[in-house]
């Protein structure tokens, strides 16, 4: 099974809560200024991954209340705010197939309602009243945020370390997946014990999710997405990496960056360093440890479901 | 006296609020991702205005402590945030007679940077950890940043009525002004009345300081700005309307604006039409109200030093 077959399932599980967070998340579509309006119709668009976290750990522990929606609405909106903002960073026409907002209303337009989703975000985490909880949400956006600014600070550096690659993909997503499974687990009132395994899912599936499509930039445009789009950006990211230092291909990979390669020549290069497969067994380490953490978690059908989500992670094609 | 004399006063009476002030506003500084410092460094520069408000507020009910501080900063953050933004929006060279961030860093650092500096101000909004006050920031922030989405909105609008125009600088400059008072009285545990009062004088102020702004964009090159940049950013502020609304001006202005005339032409129509004049009057206006307001609050010092504020803004040539 794949992602996009997977994720019906999960929402099915969850009906009833997912139309309480749309409720929500469609505030912005009725906005009186037509640029909020508008543009908040992309929020409804793509996989609604990160909502359906949190309405699914509710559900396997027990209690999916008012907080749950919010918090699922919270995380979406940040998700939805941070793309505006890197659609218009990346000049990126399409996304989930679709024009962007930035392709259709402009880099002034997708900045401004970008901050709006922010704001709405705040408003949100305010209501939820919690101090903890809002703490660590106003933390999670800066720790995001953060990651945004040194990812573009590194753009065009080939020497990366494969350190600095994972915190800015631990910051920018894999913050926001743990957010949303570690939070979800605190408004439920959960042993720390569960807290701590819904925290460490989280993280783990967030790390594989981005290693994945990290990988599937190079390896597939199923997405959407045009093919090797990180390298046209001049993105390293972690198949580069391995490849670069791999002594063999290090001095390919080097002009290559230099002479600006094309797709086709890059992927030939980093198939052949074995930078895929290195890519490939990161993933499947982070799977272990996500899967490891779900163990923790009560049984439930949507517990499997969610062990089926990691495993489409490993075998993932867009 | 000036507005530029009149800073130092205040902050000679509020010097070490101010400091700890500073400590906070230093933070992003230090920031280990050399953009976040870079950026930060223009936290420091400009009036400070708004700040200082609070802790001029705070003093003259006779408690200013942490929380006021951290206010402080909160609305400092958030005013240099959408500033960052609004650089991109207006590709603005220069603020203050310096080089903007944009200017110096480019879109894509001046977005991301502002996206911190606006989760920053979260950081700081939780760890007020008062319910209704996070509440009030993050509203206020939701109102500032759907004020300036309304203004790219209408960018190009001619015929704007006072309303429109009123309802977007009430939403991007005074909701900050009125919450920098408003906040301050709440966290030193004001009466209701004396609470009240700090709001209206909050409001009343930032709507003359705005009104007073878009007077000068056309009648003064002190503030380090271009002259006549509203006109050249096709942004339709008081003068214009009130030129406009004047039907022995209504065809002459709408030429000029289809034209796309001189800032010298449309600022001799503006002259000849009474704009300035109805500004002015408009400005007084507000000016009134500030300082009714002002008369509830305690004597002391800094009241008399408000008192001069609001009249720097009635005469404010920079």
């Amino acid at each position: 099974m794949n992602l996009n077959e997977l994720i019906p399932l999960i929402t099915n599980e969850v009906t009833t809560d997912w139309a309480h967070t749309q409720l929500h998340l469609k505030l912005p579509q009725q906005h009186q200024l037509h640029l909020i309006s508008d543009i908040g119709k992309h929020i409804v668009r793509g996989k609604h991954l990160r909502p359906l976290l949190v309405l699914a750990v509710g559900n396997i522990l027990g209690t999916c209340h008012a907080s749950h929606h919010l918090l699922a609405a919270i995380v979406e909106i940040i998700h939805c705010a941070t793309l505006l903002h890197d659609d218009v960073i990346d000049d990126a026409p399409k996304r989930h197939n679709q024009p962007t907002a930035w392709y259709e209303h402009g880099n002034k337009a997708s900045i401004l309602v970008g901050d709006y989703f922010f704001a709405q975000a705040f408003r949100w985490i305010a209501a939820l009243k919690d101090p903890l909880v809002i703490h660590d949400l106003a933390q999670a956006t800066q720790i995001i945020v953060a990651g945004e600014v040194q990812q573009h600070q590194v753009r065009n550096k080939l020497d990366m370390d494969a350190g600095t690659y994972f915190s800015i993909i631990q910051a920018k997503t894999a913050e926001l997946f743990k957010q949303a499974c570690h939070l979800s687990a605190k408004v439920s009132n959960a042993s720390p014990e569960v807290t701590q395994a819904c925290l460490s899912f989280g993280q783990a599936l967030g790390l594989a999710f981005q290693l994945q499509d990290d990988l599937l930039d190079y390896t597939s445009d199923v997405s959407g997405k045009t093919l090797g789009q990180d390298w046209l950006d001049r993105k390293t990211t972690y198949p580069l990496i391995m490849a670069y230092q791999n002594q063999s291909f290090t001095a390919l990979i080097e002009s290559a960056h230099k002479d600006q390669a094309s797709v086709t020549e890059i992927t030939a290069l980093l198939e052949q360093s074995g930078a895929f497969e290195l890519t490939r067994q990161k993933i499947s380490e982070y799977v272990d440890q996500a899967n490891e953490a779900l163990d923790t978690l009560p049984s439930h059908h949507l517990t499997d479901l969610l062990t089926q989500l990691v495993k489409t992670l490993e075998h993932r094609v867009y």
